[in-house]
This record gives C-alpha cells, sequence and structure tokens, in this order.
C-alpha cells in the first residue's frame, strides 16, 4: 500500500506518519509539504519506506507529476489553511488556498486515471452556530458555516460529493471535530492552556491567559483521529461523510481545572478579550455513531490520558 | 448612482445596461468584462455616462484599482463560467475562475473601504436534482448542487454570507432560474430552438435536434431578470437571498410547441443523446413571493411574448 500525505509536516500528518510505522504493515509514505518536517522520520530505521518531497500543492503541473509517477493507493489531505482566526484577516487567501489545492490533488488523479482512494478531510466549522437542540451534531445535521475557513470546507465536501458522482473519483469526507494531543501548536486552545500550566509550574508564568472558559467542545485525540482516518480508508463507504469525533463535551474551565489538577498548580486565569471570538457556539458535541457502524471505531483515549501527555510534552518542550 | 457591471459584454449584461438607459435616471456604468460588447452601447446618444473596461477580473491589483477610483454604488457580479457542460470538462477551472472573481471583488471593495451594494448572482443550479414535493422551491429548500458550477454558486452564496456577518459588506444574493430573451446565445435550449424554427421556416435546415424534451423548467425573460436585480438593490434586504424566476414550469416539448405555431411551422425533431444530461431534475419551478414582497416586483414579460421576440431575433440574424 502507498499513501500520499499532504501537509505531513503539520500536527497530524506526524502522527499519522508514527500510526502506519507502528502498523507495521510495510506500506509506503509519500510525504508532501512547504515546509521539511521537524520530526525526525527521515533518519528512522524505516526511511525506506518514506519519502519526503518539498513543495507546495498549489503548483497544478507539480501535483499531477507527483501523483502520476507516485501513483498512491490513498490520498490524505491534512494541507490546509486551518486557522480560523487567520482566514478572517486573510479570507480571499484561505479560501482559494484550500480550495485549489484539494481541486489540484483531485484533478491529477482523475487526469492520472487512477482509482485513489482520497481522504476529504473537513471539520465541525461546517456547522457554524450551533442550535443545541441540534446537539449532538450528526452527518444530517445543517451547515451553517460563520467563516471563511468553514466556507471553503463545506465547498471542499461539495466538491467532492460532485467528483465522487461524477467521476466515480473514490472520495471519502470527515468532519473533524477539535484535535487535542502532545506536539499540538500552542494557537490551539487546550495545548495553549497545557504549556501555560507547566510554565506556570516551572514558575515562568504567574498567571493563564485565557478567552471564553464557559464554551462546550467535542475534543478528540490526534491519535484516535488518524486512526479513524485510516479505518475510513479501509472500510468507509465512498462518497459519505463521517463526523470524526469523541462524542463527549467538556468545557473549558474543567479542561483548564484538569489539567491544573494534574500538574498540581492553582495558576489563577486573566481573560483577554482578544481572544473570544465575535460569533461562537456556546455547545458543540459530534456523534461518530455513522463512523463507528461502518468501520468498527472505537476511541482509544480518554481526555485525563490526551491531557497528561500534552502536560509531558510541553514539560519536555520547556526544559 | 454608479453601477459597476462585470460581465458586461454577455447577454444580461447588455440588458441590465439598456434597463438603467431607459431608467433616464441619469446613472452612470462601469462596465467590465475581457470582451468588448458587441452591441453598440459606446456611439449611443448616452455614451458619456457609460465606460467599458476591458480586463479579467482575475486579475486581482487591477481589480483593486478599478474599484478605488470607481468608487461605485452597486455592483452587479455577471462575470461567471456559467456553463453546465463546460463545467463537467474543465470543473477546477470553473470552480476557481467564478469564485475567485467573486472574491478579488469583494476584496477590493473591503479593502476601499466602501459601502457599495453588491449583487451576488446565484443560480437555480444550486437546488440540484429536486424532487417534486419540494415545488415550488422557496430560498429555504435544500441545496443539491449536483455539477461543479453548481458547487461554485453555492460557495459564492456561502461567501456571500460570511461577508455580510463578519464585515458588513452589504451584499444580496439571487438564485435566478433559467434566462430567455432575445440575443440569447445558442448553447441555451430555448434559444437554440428559436434559432433552429427560424432556419426551418426559412428552409435552412429539415429537423430540430433537441435533448430531453420531457423535463419543465422555469423560463423567466432576461428584462423581467435584470428589472428585478436592479429592485433588489434598491429594495432587497442585505443578507439575504432571493429566487429570481417567473413562478411557472413549462415542458421544453411545450415551448418548442409554441415556437412551431408563432412561426407557422411544423419541422420534425430529433433526438440527440449528446444533448440529454446524465444527472437532470424532471422538473424544476420556483417561488418568488420573496423577491415580490420584499420589492414589489412583478413579471412583465410572458412566455408567449418572449419566444416572438427570440424568433424575432433569429430572424434578423440568419438573414
Amino acid at each position: 500500500m502507498k499513501y500520499l500525505i499532504t501537509g505531513i509536516s503539520g500536527f497530524v500528518g506526524g502522527h499519522y506518519l508514527e500510526y502506519i510505522l507502528s502498523k507495521g504493515s510495510g506500506a509506503c509514505v509519500l510525504g508532501i509539504d512547504t515546509e521539511r518536517p521537524k520530526f525526525d522520520f527521515l533518519n528512522s530505521s524505516k526511511c525506506k519506506r518514506i519519502k519526503f518531497h518539498k513543495g507546495s500543492l498549489m503548483d497544478k503541473a507539480r501535483v499531477k507529476n507527483l501523483i502520476k509517477k507516485a501513483r498512491p493507493d490513498f490520498i490524505i489531505n491534512l494541507a490546509s489553511y486551518s486557522s480560523v482566526a487567520r482566514s478572517w484577516r486573510d479570507p480571499a487567501e484561505c479560501f482559494v488556498n484550500n480550495t485549489n489545492i484539494f481541486l489540484n490533488l483531485l484533478e491529477a488523479v482523475r487526469e492520472a486515471g487512477i482509482k485513489t482512494k482520497i481522504l476529504s478531510v473537513g471539520s465541525s466549522e461546517e456547522y457554524g452556530v450551533v442550535d443545541r437542540e441540534n446537539i449532538p451534531l450528526t452527518e444530517k445535521s445543517p451547515l451553517n458555516p460563520a467563516n471563511p475557513y468553514a466556507v471553503a470546507r463545506v465547498a471542499q465536501e461539495e466538491i467532492s460529493k460532485v467528483y465522487a458522482a461524477g467521476y466515480g473519483t473514490p472520495l471519502i469526507c470527515t468532519r473533524s471535530f477539535n484535535h487535542i494531543g502532545p506536539r499540538q501548536r500552542d494557537i490551539f486552545v487546550v495545548s495553549s492552556f497545557a504549556k501555560q500550566v507547566m510554565e506556570g509550574k516551572l514558575k515562568r508564568r504567574r498567571k493563564i491567559i485565557c478567552g471564553n472558559l464557559e464554551i462546550v467542545r467535542d475534543f478528540i485525540d490526534v491519535r484516535d483521529v488518524v486512526r479513524a482516518y485510516d479505518l475510513l480508508l479501509q472500510k468507509g463507504k465512498i462518497g459519505q461523510i463521517y463526523n470524526v469525533c469523541s462524542g463527549q463535551g467538556h468545557k473549558l474551565s474543567e479542561i483548564l481545572d484538569m489539567l491544573q489538577k494534574k500538574a498540581g498548580t492553582d495558576i489563577p486565569t486573566e481573560v483577554n478579550r482578544d481572544l473570544m471570538r465575535p460569533v461562537d457556539s456556546p455547545v458543540i458535541i459530534g456523534s461518530y455513531a455513522k463512523l463507528r457502524k461502518d468501520t468498527g471505531f472505537k476511541l482509544k483515549h480518554t481526555i485525563a490520558g490526551s491531557l497528561c501527555d500534552m502536560l509531558e510534552y510541553w514539560k519536555a518542550q520547556i526544559r
């Protein structure tokens, strides 16, 4: 089996690669990214099965050439401008880049005439501002994308449906909920909390800066996410959309309390209004019943375990 | 009042310009298109109020410069890759061009810091394959875009909603149904029928080539369309979506019969399978109740009158 992972140098890319290697299936991986990965997979003993290609997926000709040569069995499209805040600052850029990258991949596969299975990774952001009566969100819940990033993700999903129906491209779509786990950047809320708690414990800060602690979100460990993705590529139904989530909601204040308890700290918090979003759903929780039913997926990580791993990660980073 | 009409050299653009001039309101019009218009407005006595700019809206810097200088009160975005058939042949191109053009316009207005009202012209194609129980289609009917062109139009609408909500851009969206009227190109079904009937009457052909004659569509005269657009810019509610349609359905066979009767012909038909679409809705009829309620819009053209005008147009063209 040959995987092409776009955006391999990112948080999810690294964990996906680790997962593939841990399976010991002998699969080959071609990773593409605009930046070299920080993790050291190229020097691992398994390096013969892994190739890295530095380049932009915006370059149509390059993508065509790459896919024509590699003829991957699976493509996991993790390359994305995934920051909502950034998408408000540069909406056109965010939208165009996300959709262009995806279209370049689809067109390259279509023109190569190969039957590559493609995982179109979407986002719970597609659901937008959610009414409590729609919780838990299922794949049939209405979509109300409320920022440019979310609109790009909805467009990607609609494009996927049209390619699946019109050209028979074997696509599977996800709506992936908030990720957590070690190595996540601190622009994401839980990783920022874990880092700040650890900095406080190591006497590097006195206050934890936070936004709205009252919102409830569905956090899923990145290692469960990549397992779900791999199961979807093996057993997911072509042309279908799947929530990838934990099915459990946690208030941000509760997450912060758990982190402080685990770290043995009691650092005071300070709200920074700049971290509040103008429009935000009070509660977002998904249902992964469809994923479980079609692939047999089960969660392996608990929120407590994920938070411990994140604290450990930041401890090592700070020292 | 100053209008910027993109795609002014097209079918709808020409009729919109005629309508503005006929109102005698003294409004100025800046038209932009990649091709010079065929109609001779630049030599009309009203030419001082009309400017034409030849150029592509894909050129971001050019669009910014143009809008910064012109500071239009209204933008009507008629520039589009509007052929469904073409969107299947080159899906990426269709999608990217439609959304890029639109985003370039929105960003130019946002950066200029002006309060230009923008008409985002969408399509009944957004509804996709429609169940009979959803007829007539209202703005609340579900969207199921079934081709790349339709996906681009849905994305444009979602982008509009996000800009209206997030940046306060004064946008109004339409879902415009099948247009008819003089000067329409013969790649569109009714204009093709009118041309073929007239060619038959003038002994230039013996058969009318057609696709599926059983489908029912909602045809609206382009002159009613442009009046609806102008009313929407004056009275439409910001951030809202409006069907622009006639509310009446006609079978294609019925349209062809009406054309033959008016022309006094009885030309035999021949089905060309290439003109059949793989996926098509048997019936598409919209409701324009919302447009009527918010703007007072009333239809002025009957289907019979439109067909007569189209026959006259082709008669003049063929001779």
